[in-house]
Order: structure tokens, then C-alpha cells, then sequence
């Protein structure tokens, strides 16, 4: 397996790591956004979020609140994003789903993009019935 | 409570709803950055992740999979970012936790900042240990 976050499990490639239990582990990202960027990963190797597991993410889930309550009294941010990019078109580098918490300060320039648009309610409906049939049929 | 996403769990107002178990709520954003653009909350009000449960999250975490493959397959995007903004300075709008999924498309320049540094080994190393003394103290 040539994947690096699976090197990092094995002990093959080193890290700075500030969590582990069974399923998942965190440990800093050596290309930060921010001071105190942490990455929080299953040990099981999955490409992307929609592949995982539910038990498996579930302990992700699990795991996030208490890092990131670490981490933003670590920095002493004002904030952070909890971001899961999934597909080299959302910005992934590594293809092992990782969680990055990023510290964020007011007016630190990180992220300034948000180009939201309105959605009319009957195309909301209409969106929201095509992904809740997909859902049930699975 | 004057918390718009406790009134859409309450009925109180409207939403179009693609998901819904005994935790978690999904429906979509209606200042969407991208069709199909969807939400995913927890039933009980929280501001931030890290004061969040861990069951809680556990439950949202279980949850992000199946509706991320139904996002996905939905839009037929190319991959999607999974998205938790906690704070105003990490561009939280609604003081209560939620999870984006935004379907991504190649070149769709939704997002296009990610102004990475370099982070010493040795700073690193600084880093994590005081994060994970942060957690070891809970
Ligand atoms: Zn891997
Ligand atoms: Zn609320």
C-alpha cells in the first residue's frame, strides 16, 4: 500500500501525534494552514468519506469534539474548521479520508470564499427528494 | 430559543429534509455553494463542535457517509468537501453545529485558497505535545 497516512499508522514514516486510540489518529500537519492544523485519520485505510464505514466514521465523530477542544485551547484560536476534502476536485492530497482542524483567528485570510447563491424551495424539494430516494434505496 | 436550526428540528420552520434519525437531521442549505449543497445537524442544540457530546458527534459522524454517497450521486459531482465552521471567525452563520457537504466538480472554483506553510519537525513535535497534554488532562 503506498499510501502515506498508512505509512504513518504502521510506524514506517514518522509523525507528531497528539491522539490515538483504536480506530483513529491524529497528529499535526507537517503543511499547515495555521499554527496547531491537526489531522485526525482512521486507521483503516478508506479513500473517501462516502466508502467508510458507518461504525468507522462514527469513531471519528467521536474523536473530534475532544481534539478539537485541545487544539483551539492550544492555539488559543477564536474558532476552527473541521474540513474532509474528499476527490483531488475538493482539494485532496492524500488519498486516506483525514479530518484537518484548522485554528482560525478573526481576519486571519485563510479561507475569505463563500460564493453562496439562493436556492428556490421548489428546487430544494426537488433536490432533497433525488438524495433522500437514494438514501432509502440503499 | 432563538435558534433557526432548533426551529427546523421543532417544525417550526420549513426545510427540505433528505435524512433524519433519532440524533441527526440533513436538508438542504438554501444558500447553497453548489447544488445539492446539504446539511447535517444534530437534533440537540450545540454552538460548537467541541462542546459536543462525543455519542453526539459519534451519531453525525455515523451518519456522513450514507449522505455523502447519496450527495454524491445525486449531483454527480466529482467529489465533495465535508465542512464544520465553529465560530464566527472560522465563518459559522448559524450558531449551531452543522456539517456542509458540497459537491465539487474539477476547476468549479468554489474554493480555491489553501495557503499552506511549512512546519519544522522540531515545532511540530512543540505542538503536538502540548495539544496532546491538553487532552490527556480531560
Ligand atoms: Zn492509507
Ligand atoms: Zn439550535
Amino acid at each position: 500500500m503506498d499510501c502515506v497516512f498508512c505509512k504513518i499508522i504502521a510506524g514506517q514514516i514518522p509523525c507528531s501525534k497528539v491522539y490515538e486510540d483504536d480506530n483513529v489518529l491524529a497528529f499535526m500537519d507537517i503543511n499547515p494552514l495555521a499554527e496547531y492544523h491537526t489531522l485526525v485519520i482512521p486507521k483503516e485505510h478508506f479513500e473517501f468519506l462516502w466508502d467508510c464505514p458507518a461504525e468507522l466514521s462514527a469513531a471519528i465523530g467521536s474523536a473530534l469534539p475532544k481534539i478539537s477542544r485541545a487544539v483551539q485551547k492550544a492555539s488559543g484560536s477564536d474558532g476552527c474548521n473541521v474540513l474532509n476534502n474528499n476527490a483531488s476536485a475538493a482539494g485532496q492530497a492524500v488519498p486516506h479520508i483525514h479530518f484537518h482542524i484548522i485554528p482560525r483567528f478573526e481576519n486571519d485570510g485563510v479561507f475569505t470564499e463563500w460564493p453562496a447563491k439562493q436556492l428556490a424551495p421548489e428546487k430544494a424539494q426537488q433536490a432533497a427528494e433525488k438524495i433522500k430516494t437514494l438514501i432509502d434505496a440503499e
